[in-house]
This record gives C-alpha cells, sequence and structure tokens, in this order.
C-alpha cells in the first residue's frame, strides 16, 4: 500500500483590520469587515462545523465527516462551509473526490485581539 | 453645584457556556449560545455601538451621545442596543428622562475565550 501525502491546505494571510473595540472607537469600514466574520459566527451549525475543523487531527477534515456529526445534509453543510470560506474563516481543498476544510491560520486569533478588553 | 454621584450599572453575571472551539468538538447546547452572542456581533451598527460603549468615559454612555457617532436614527439605535442587551452583551439603566448603556462586565473576555486556539 502506498501512503499518498496529502497537501497542505492554501493558507490565506490575516490581516486584523482594527484596533481592539475597547481600545479605540471603531470605524465604519472595519466595522463592517469584523461584522461579516462574526455574522459567520452567528449560526450554531456554523459554529459547530467550526469546532470539528479546529479540532480536526492533522487540521483539515473532509466535508464527507462533517454532516454525521451536526445531523444536518450534506448540502446544508456544504451551504455553512462556504459562509465560513467567504468569510475568510475556513479555506478549502479539493483532494481526489472530496472537499477538505480546515480553519484559516490566525483567523480566530484576528477577531479575539478585536475583542481584547486591555 | 452640587455632584450627583451616579450608581453603577446593574452587573450581571457571566457564565462561560463552553470549552473553546478548538479545544473540543462543541455541543449543539453550548453552540446556541454562543452563536446568539456572536450573532448580535454580526452587524456594524452594533459592532461601533459596543466599541462606543467600551470605550466611554466612566464606562457608560447615554443613548442621546450614541446616535450622532454611528450616523443612524435613535430608533435604529435603540433596536441595535435591545439586541446587544438581550445577548447578554450589554446593560442598560435608566437616568432621568435618558438611557445609559455599557457593556457587560466579562462578556468580551467570555467570547474571546470560546475563539482561544492554545
Amino acid at each position: 500500500m502506498t501512503v499518498r501525502e496529502l497537501p497542505v491546505l492554501n493558507q490565506p494571510e490575516v490581516v486584523a483590520c482594527c484596533a481592539p473595540l475597547a481600545a479605540e472607537v471603531l470605524a465604519a469600514p472595519g466595522a463592517k469587515v469584523l461584522a461579516r466574520q462574526f455574522a459567520a459566527l452567528g449560526d450554531p451549525v456554523r459554529l459547530q462545523l467550526l469546532s470539528l475543523l479546529a479540532t480536526a487531527e492533522g487540521g483539515a477534515i473532509c466535508v464527507c465527516d462533517l454532516t454525521e456529526p451536526v445531523g444536518r445534509t450534506q448540502g446544508t453543510v456544504s451551504h455553512h462551509l462556504r459562509v465560513l470560506v467567504e468569510s475568510g474563516l475556513a479555506t478549502s481543498e479539493k483532494r481526489g473526490r472530496n472537499v477538505w476544510y480546515a480553519v484559516v491560520p490566525g483567523a480566530l486569533e484576528a477577531l479575539r485581539a478585536a475583542l481584547a478588553t486591555r
């Protein structure tokens, strides 16, 4: 049996949009960027999916392994994953017949930084 | 001139609902609680309002001082503030003819903890 080495998923760069909310008053352009990412987190199924990606062994998980844990159809799961990818929180890659997903490195840290209180 | 001491706003207790997303797979009940708070952050005007509360001198700010900085009517601002209060991120208190708002202490830290990656 040959062991195939799986490629590392694309790693888009995360750029912090703004200073922490509690450090200076957030201006409209930064608010728009941040709000989009928080809105992506504003759904229980998407949060569970993100948690599955973040805890996946090897850092990435096949879409085929995501439907059962959240109890949703592949169509619903794919929709939610698309929202996570489009908001810059997750990244996807086709491997053979399946698509694999991972959390964008640094994306959660950037949101944490926006919520820093001191 | 008499200096009136303003009362401290009610301080509801913040209870962490769940372990960090990246530490263990998020279960449905915790996901529901967290998603509601992230959804409250998923709007640019609400993020700007939260930033104004978090940076307010003395820790609280009158609704009368919130309309101009975000360029919205008092009705719109009041609606967004209600969403922040109902999600447990902000607290309100009537002082004379106006309502004052503040960030719930610990609420942003609890969300930060959910996004911790190590």
